[in-house]
């Protein structure tokens, strides 16, 4: 029997911060599969190799049956340790598995040998699902201008839901802390029922109110729980890239609709692209143009899901701010047929790390949702619902809404004066009557990609309305956010907008 | 013109807790939709109108503007409001939307008038979606004998862990309120990193790990990710079922592997379902049987997956609870060339409703599985996120791990004494090395669903061997979830167990 001497058995070099026993641990297993301790080598004794590798006996014996329990060493009490024979022969040929070393710093290392080409396919839909528009390494304060769909993080009460998040977790009863209920919180659902019944005129109950963390949720739920890939589906054109994304990746034939002055043009749709079981709008302001859609087209809307048996995603991104008229009564406060699923979230109302939106679901959806929602996600944490709630519960919610729709309305207004003052020409800001992001208009023809590379040369982010393109050219302009910076920051960032476009080589 | 005059103009009746405002609102909508006030009538005078309806008459003007606002409505300074001429002939027949009337209390209203019936339909994959095997309702406090997959809430630190999220929540610095990174909140991704380096051999960085809210979403994502609807799936069988029905809903053709004293036979896999694109493991210690993967099986079954550009998703859902061997490194620890995406969970760790979970992705699949993730989801809320670093990185995690390891092994060795006291001859226990739960055996031929309803039928909570099955029997048996429950608990609640089985009509 062959045995493991000093000169075949080397112990790696210990990386700084690996534990003795891990590195010992390391480098047996490195030696057997590397193949320097062969199948049926007899190990040193751990007395032997305790002294060898400078470690306690303690040590080793833990070690050792470490590589025991896992199938690597096999143990005869007063006998020693001896690599398993029944190692697979290839084991021993090293190739297929150098890789498998001592481990450096766990956060140093990589988990693939970098040698090795990653051989792994994307699927179709995977190929379209990993075509995010958002982005993905977070983007927190500062604000900057004119970033879209932000709220004003230094406006939101942080002092008063952090009380109000410590109060709860003291008082939160320990069955909090088990499995909750697949479609949410229940008292923050029956909250979110009464504020869209009395807010947006949507008769409901909490057991039609789904608790996601974002709507980007129920929107791809609603599709794979009512299309099979190659259905299509109605989205506003130019639209919300979110919705169309998400929709394509659930296998979605995506038909853009044009949008006019009163929105999504539902006869155009019905002519033009019929066939459709799903469509997606933003009936209360549309992203990214502004206009409501008109009650005529909302009847014609809610008569088209009738007759085909569809569902429309109704999702309500903003509609609290509208500065001076009082909010539209929902799409879905017209549908008696129970065709909508509302979509609201309060990532925006309050801040985007919140994380929690939900969703107005008709009752031949709800049970089909809420399964769904339990195999694909389980459920949102209860703790942060349970703070919503209350936040809700106490008045502070409706407090805050009512501030941030004066100070936007504020920031609104002072983007228009800037507009007028320094873009003249240039780019053309409608009135403002709603929303944290406003689309502003070039000549036609104007490239707005370039124009949007000016901008971000200066430091500015805006957002072409190109972008928001699905089949047919958007009118060329920006999307600019004005409801997470002060009007001084707005003045100065409009000022510099204007060189920007003025002059290519800005910033 | 026509003038509506009183008899023409009903005012439904104000539902307790309605504001004056929604119910005149509600109430002038309805009879405009309804017919009673025809396209082009003119309304009574704002002054009128508030004194027949007895309130403000800038309640009424509000209600009006809102009117106008949604279309229903045009005014003429001096001359009155008007209904709107051009309001589509069908609404004046009222039929399709009789359900438009005053609403009453929202929480009291269905969103759909039942009398018309539901008319979407499932798509093919929604109706697979609409199958979780979760329960939908939560499951809270009291624990009960023998819940499966519940750790003991009562042992949670639950105070410490108040009181770090107050503390958290005071410090966080405000670009904790912001888009947060989608695959999660750094520190606590670095600190994952470091866990899985140590306690699993896993060598990745921060940039691996994915933070999800559940299992279930890296399951999902994996799958939608690198399958396209008809690949072939490997699963055990029997196995957990909530990765075979999220691989069925994302369309996979899903194959039962049969499993062994050493797990997943991947032999058998190759030779009798070919073809496969993708594998579902629980090399840990296999859901339910509990062997662990034999070190062969997990390298034939890396060769497989390299051979085949294949991903293998290892659910490692309590490998923290080995009760008196150390943890077993992980497959992944074995993954040279990047073809395995690393599952675990905090929720079972610590508490359910925390719904943190994560994913360690290799290379090729880190930017797809980001963007897919963030269009999908966006990410997981920031403020829990940071809240179990803090308990991470001040080493409680690991504190509250090793003692509730010692518990579930000291209820472990319970479950085992009282079954050879109150279930020889019935229902055998093998002897438990880990876990949350047991695997209890029938004499072949049971009934094991029959066994379950008697169980039930004493208050017991078990769950049938025959509810894992894939596309074979199982051997009868009942799972036992022995960690949420005292010693005492499982003493009582496994001579209940005995007297049930053996008597149909006990309980």
């Amino acid at each position: 029997m062959r045995r493991a001497g000093h000169i075949e058995l080397a112990l790696g070099p210990r990386q700084p911060g690996v534990p003795l026993q891990r590195w010992l641990y390391e480098s047996l297993r490195a030696a057997i599969l590397g193949g320097s301790l062969a199948p049926g080598a007899r190990l040193p004794s751990t007395r032997d190799l305790a002294a060898r590798a400078n470690v306690s006996r303690g040590t080793v014996l833990g070690v050792f049956a470490q590589l025991e329990a896992e199938g690597y060493l096999t143990g005869a009490v007063g006998r020693g340790s001896f690599v398993t024979r029944e190692l697979p022969e290839r084991l021993t040929d090293g190739a297929p598995l150098r890789g498998v070393t001592p481990v450096p710093e766990p956060r140093m290392a990589p988990s693939i040998a970098p040698s090795i080409a990653p051989s792994i396919a994307l699927s179709t839909r995977g190929r379209l699902l990993a075509r995010s528009p958002f982005a993905l390494d977070g983007r927190g304060a500062p604000a900057r201008a004119f970033r879209a769909s932000q709220p004003d993080l230094d406006a939101f009460p942080f002092e008063l839901w952090t009380r109000i998040a410590a109060r709860r977790a003291r008082r939160t009863r320990r069955d909090l802390l088990g499995d909750g209920e697949a479609l949410g919180y229940r008292p923050l659902r029956e909250a979110i029922a009464a504020y869209v019944g009395v807010s947006r005129g949507i008769a409901c109950t909490a057991a039609h109110v789904a608790i996601l963390g974002s709507v980007q949720q129920a929107i791809d739920l609603a599709a794979r729980l009512t299309l099979d890939p190659g259905d299509s589906a109605w989205v506003e054109d130019p639209g919300y890239a979110g919705a169309r994304r998400v929709l394509e990746a659930a296998g979605a034939r995506v038909r853009g609709v044009p949008v006019d002055a009163h929105g999504f043009d539902v006869d155009w749709a019905r002519e033009h692209a019929p066939g459709a079981r799903f469509a997606y709008v933003t009936a209360g302001r549309q992203a990214p143009l502004g206009p409501a859609l008109s009650l005529e087209r909302r009847l014609a809307l809610l008569d088209w899901a009738r007759g085909a048996g569809a569902v429309i995603v109704e999702d309500d991104y903003d509609s609290e701010y509208r500065f001076a008229d009082p909010p539209l009564a929902a799409l879905k406060s017209l549908d008696t047929a129970g065709h909508v699923i509302y979509c609201g979230t309060f990532s925006k109302l309050l801040f985007p790390a919140l994380r929690i939106a939900y969703a107005i679901v008709p009752d031949a959806l709800v049970d089909p949702f809420a399964a769904a929602w339990s195999l694909t996600a389980r459920h949102v944490p209860l703790d942060p619902q349970s703070v919503l709630h209350a936040f809700i519960a106490e008045g502070h919610f409706g407090r805050h809404v009512r501030r941030m729709r004066v100070l936007y309305g504020e920031r609104a207004a002072a983007l228009e004066a800037a507009a007028q003052r320094h873009l003249a020409g240039l780019l053309h800001v409608p009135r403002l009557s709603a929303g944290l992001d406003a689309p502003a208009f070039f000549a036609p023809g104007t490239d707005d990609v370039e124009m949007a590379r000016r901008a971000a040369r200066a430091g500015l982010e805006t957002r072409p309305l190109s972008f928001y393109a699905v089949e047919r050219a958007a009118p060329p302009g920006l999307v600019l956010g004005f409801a997470s910076i002060d009007r001084a920051a707005i003045e100065a960032g409009v000022a510099a907008l204007a060189r920007a476009l003025e002059d290519p080589t800005a910033g």
